[in-house]
């Protein structure tokens, strides 16, 4: 039997998701919580990684329920919450079917990056929002934004990890970024159908150079035609605002 | 010169507001980063204590201005933020006529509660919620609520210091109460002339059992009735989800 977990974490504690030796990490976090529940070794495929501080509402992952195991799948959440740390989270358990996989079946994901606009950063924000205290053109960050929109070969407004071949894509489609202003707080909202490695900090990055006037509208479609190296890597935002909120599936 | 500070704080790492020996408080540690910018001893008067735990978007304090020393009063802000942790921030710093006090002028007070009524808290809300996971009748509170707008003797939803006289005055005016649903969360908005010690966390207690049926209107109004004493003191929500919003002066 395969099962589906949903998973909100704060980031500020975690290497990140993805397991690594000697690191605190959200994966190897949940798989000694399974393994303990389980009383075998689980593990567990994620979605996608998500960077040390990078926080998530709706994290998905998925396992192989051990041989031999009976356990009705709603009631994996309260054993494995039982033995998570208050900062992770399992918000739900279901069946899936044998074929579903959180990584390939993943048809959309959702990100949400939070910066604060204003002089002075309000104390309970520290670790959630990007503080960002210079003063942003709204109206040319939407049109970087709008650029963003569509399919294209992101390679330029991504960070390489060193294990890229010639067959790496790099194309991906974005169906449409959203930003909402409320008061000096701005959320951007990414939908896409997949992000490579630090691209929506890239992104969020470039749109916010080009909000405070150090890029222009130019310097966006340059970093977009993958044909043209950039002289400069462009701008990563901290992870601190970075929210994956949600996977979507068929 | 008296100087006015707006300051924003994060009560989880504190002792509360009130300076103590061999405690780390809200005060002190302003205290101390004034003293070390003024090169001598300065303390403040704060508008009322918070307990441990409990936030701050804008409390208030003044100081004097310690003689010989020239400084623009919004030059104070930058001066003690890079002394304070990022846990404290001084939002505000401006002049006031000599007759203002911190506690004695002001005129009304705001605080927020917040509740989370789902089963499962997301974790970047610890710390800053009260996470009450069984049903709430929400027509039932907001009942509850309206019977605490208006001039009562609270001293049966507060909790005494030990250090209350005969002539201590329980009498407080609440102008009024909101409650906001969005989603799982449930704000309270108390506005009131003061609040005694612990009343709005014993108001939000009450109100919850109120909503979750182990209370009815009936046991409230007998509470908001000074001279019936209370067979056993009623409940207190936690700290985590307070936070003074604003304090009004003239």
């Amino acid at each position: 039997m395969k099962l589906k977990l949903t998973i909100a974490y704060d980031g500020r504690p975690f290497q990140g998701w993805q397991k690594q030796p000697n690191a605190l990490t959200v994966q190897s976090s949940i798989e000694a919580a399974l393994s303990a529940v389980a009383k075998q070794p689980v593990s567990i495929q994620g979605s996608g990684r998500t960077d040390a501080g990078v926080h998530a509402s709706a994290q998905v992952a998925h396992f192989i329920m051990p041989q031999g195991l009976k356990m009705k799948p709603e009631n994996w959440v309260p054993a494995l919450n039982t033995k998570l740390p208050a900062s992770i989270r399992i918000m739900n358990c279901e069946e899936v079917e044998e074929d579903f996989h959180a990584r390939f079946s993943a048809l959309e994901k959702i990100y949400t990056y939070q910066l604060y606009n204003g002089l002075i950063l309000p104390p309970l924000m520290l670790g959630t929002v990007w503080h960002y205290n210079r003063e942003l053109n709204i109206e040319k960050m939407e049109q970087a934004l709008r650029l963003f929109e569509g399919t294209y070969d992101f390679r330029n407004l991504a960070a390489l990890r060193g294990n890229e071949s010639d067959l790496t894509d790099y194309t991906r489609t974005v169906f449409e970024v959203q930003l909402k202003c409320e008061g000096a707080m701005i959320s951007l909202t990414y939908r896409g159908n997949g992000f490579l490695y630090k691209m929506v900090r890239i992104l969020t990055g470039v749109v916010v150079e080009v909000g405070s006037g150090k890029s222009s509208l130019e310097d966006v479609k340059l970093l977009l035609d993958a044909a043209t190296k950039p002289k400069k890597p462009p701008y990563c935002a901290p992870a601190d605002g970075l929210t994956l909120q949600r996977v979507v599936y068929s």
